[in-house]
């Protein structure tokens, strides 16, 4: 079969206002790199059909896929579906399916329908239609010969779900099965990560493994395409295993979003709860914590004692040690886990406490932060020391500060040593 | 003078595998507007020198402008520079003022500077260099003619700098002055405030007014171009007053990033001090007010009890009226609110309890959250009831009451009476 190519098309004047940022175009991309499909351009126009068309004909010119998302609105300015039904040379019939489901999505909502949602469940003729539970306009499908026109709504909490249900098998059927699993690193850089893989990560070609990094948080996918699952599992089973042995040091979880996830996993597991007490992230970690669903169950107890006067009375640390190390010490850091711990009854306790600036206090530069676990079986304490200082850096050392607090616990719950990276 | 038009080009082969969020878009079209200039395409190509040129040529088809980022980078695939200035015709020359810059960038770092990033002060003949305050590659203006090329580094904290700072005022000149305020709302959502709003709205072009919507926050952006800057903040003047008479209930700050930089700044002028209890928010209030540099002077303690038997035991919520009414109820809400108040010594004290979901618990339904402040002067509560329910519901939710309960302590600290949405 000749390899299709793709084009993403995100239609929106406010986008090119600025007003939103483009989500879904990161989002689609990353969908057709896991399904193999090269990706060469995407535009992004306004609510224009003439500037529409000329889009869609220089992307037929390039690619043989075309996603479009953005535009399926009630309103005069979304001509999306208009624009491309009209290129194709196809009429717009109502889908009375769609109909019914924008009146029923209306009804469960408790809120009127304006009339002008008809238009929304105008379709092109001949097309797949995709329906949308979570939202009115319905998306598309139109094939032309060896040209594929694949409409999508705008908002992301409808675009993503339509694009992994109906979308993504859709696109992959034919290309046998293609499987995928996620593995997960704390404390390695993107650049440490590729020096140590090598040509694990260049030269593999099915599985193929991508990196993706955000700061203190490396993401590494590992796809593999076959005929059925099972063959693609058992190609994938070798290289995750020779990727988690490699970089065992920094290896937290396979296929979980992210650590704070892996942490309330691990507690759950091992039956243990966690408490926090927080300078410097000013309540980051317990935020983070939360957002898993299910965290209630493994944390219960959270301190932001941001003053010293707080976390002198409500925490109990002593006021001489607060004195004769400051605020920002291995001292202070320890003895908050340890407080927290007490306070809270819970199995293991964290302290941070930092300067994240802007400015330098009690002679303690800004990036350094203390990060202390404390256990039945030990207290420990890291320091961090964050040089990097531009107008993001207070948000980075803030972040960078409450995932070494989040692997403290895990490695804690695990039983494991504290690492020192 | 004939109106010049801009168009982007991202260049990134990572912003093609959606491991990217092209951020870089969003802020040089938010720019761009802000200018006045108008922007008809956005466009994303790889790291690929025959699809960049071909994307050039496309784009001085339709704009005089070209603003392109990424690809900067010291390394064999960064082409970008060399790709523009080949498609001027110009020459690459050693630029010594940006090798010296490079030098001292990584001296200052305390790393070592690897051979590659030599090529990074190479820079096309004739062009205006950018220098690059936050990183190492240099951004560059070219000028053929009409056309204008202005290429900048990918990384987002070098490359917004750049862009405000060096380019924003190129692109302005000879359009005389121009001149913006960002008002903020809270409590309205975008529709209901274009409603209100109508045509002053929709038909100023002089100043002009923009909105911007996030969940819980809609800004209105006013900009006027004028003469002198005199000139324009006069012709806005007005339009402001109107803005904020008409939407005062929702009206709570003019030129500030946020609400809770608007919290902090109002604490610190009224010598005020706040404290927080958070349940289902689980420490986003105390984080949000930390995120605001200077918050310690007005924020010393947070307390997250995320659990009943927390609540209770640190807290301070008696064990009969969590019986009574359950966790999450406006009595719980306001014993919070008025515990942490007390045990903080802070002038005001605000609890947050409410159920986030996924599950509904204790009989109460996903979304329900009452939101409590005590101060000198009241004990007040509201009640959401958020209805949505999808994938991003929880931090939806979450996000909504820590917004609320940021609303209730400006409300409080201004000594004005809480509103009612």
């Amino acid at each position: 079969m000749k390899e299709r190519i793709a084009e993403i098309i995100c239609v929106g004047t406010e986008l090119l206002m600025g007003e939103t940022v483009n989500t879904n175009a990161t989002e689609i991309a990353r969908e057709l790199s896991r399904l193999g499909i090269p990706l060469y351009h995407s535009v992004v126009v306004g609510d224009n059909p003439a500037r529409l068309k000329a889009a869609l004909k220089s992307a037929y010119e390039r690619a043989e896929i075309v996603l479009l998302t953005g535009g399926l609105g009630p309103t005069y300015d979304d001509l999306t579906m208009e624009t491309v039904a009209d290129f194709f040379g196809r009429k717009l019939v109502l889908h009375e399916e769609s109909l019914a489901a924008i009146r029923q999505y209306f009804e469960k909502a408790g809120r009127m329908m304006a009339p002008s949602n008809e238009k929304q469940a105008l379709l092109p003729e001949g097309g797949i239609v995709l329906p949308n539970p979570n939202g009115t306009a319905p998306g598309c499908i139109l094939e032309d010969g060896e040209r594929v026109a694949v409409v999508l709504p705008g908002p992301p909490r409808e675009m993503r779900p339509m694009l992994r249900d109906q979308v993504a098998p859709y696109l992959g059927r034919g290309n046998g099965v293609i499987r995928s699993h996620e593995l997960h690193f704390y404390g390695i850089g993107e650049s440490e990560l590729e020096y140590k893989l090598g040509d694990l990560m260049k030269n593999a070609l099915n599985p193929t493994v991508a990196p993706y990094a955000k700061p203190g948080d490396v993401m590494l996918r590992v796809t593999a395409s076959a005929g059925t699952a099972e063959e693609a599992e058992r190609q994938m089973a070798p290289v995750m295993n020779k990727l988690r042995d490699k970089l065992k040091d920094y290896y937290y979880a396979t296929d979980l979003p992210d650590l704070q996830t892996a942490v309330v996993r691990a507690l759950h597991e091992k039956g243990l709860t966690a408490a926090t007490a927080e300078s410097c992230t000013g309540g980051l970690v317990a935020e983070l914590l939360t957002e898993v669903p299910g965290a209630s169950g493994v944390f219960g107890c959270g301190m932001v004692a941001y003053q010293n006067e707080i976390k002198e009375q409500l925490l109990g640390v002593p006021g001489e040690l607060l004195k004769a190390y400051g605020a920002v010490s291995a001292e202070t850091a320890a003895r908050m886990a340890e407080a927290i711990r007490e306070k809270s009854g819970a199995d293991i306790g964290v302290g941070v406490t930092g300067n994240a600036g802007p400015a330098a206090s009690e002679g303690k530069p800004v990036g350094l932060v203390y990060v202390a676990v404390s256990s039945s079986a030990y207290t420990h304490v890291s320091r961090l020391n964050i040089r990097r200082q531009d107008e993001d850096s207070r948000a980075l050392i803030r972040r960078l500060a409450a995932l070494k607090a989040l692997n403290l616990i895990l490695r804690a719950a695990q039983a494991a040593p504290p690492t020192e990276h």
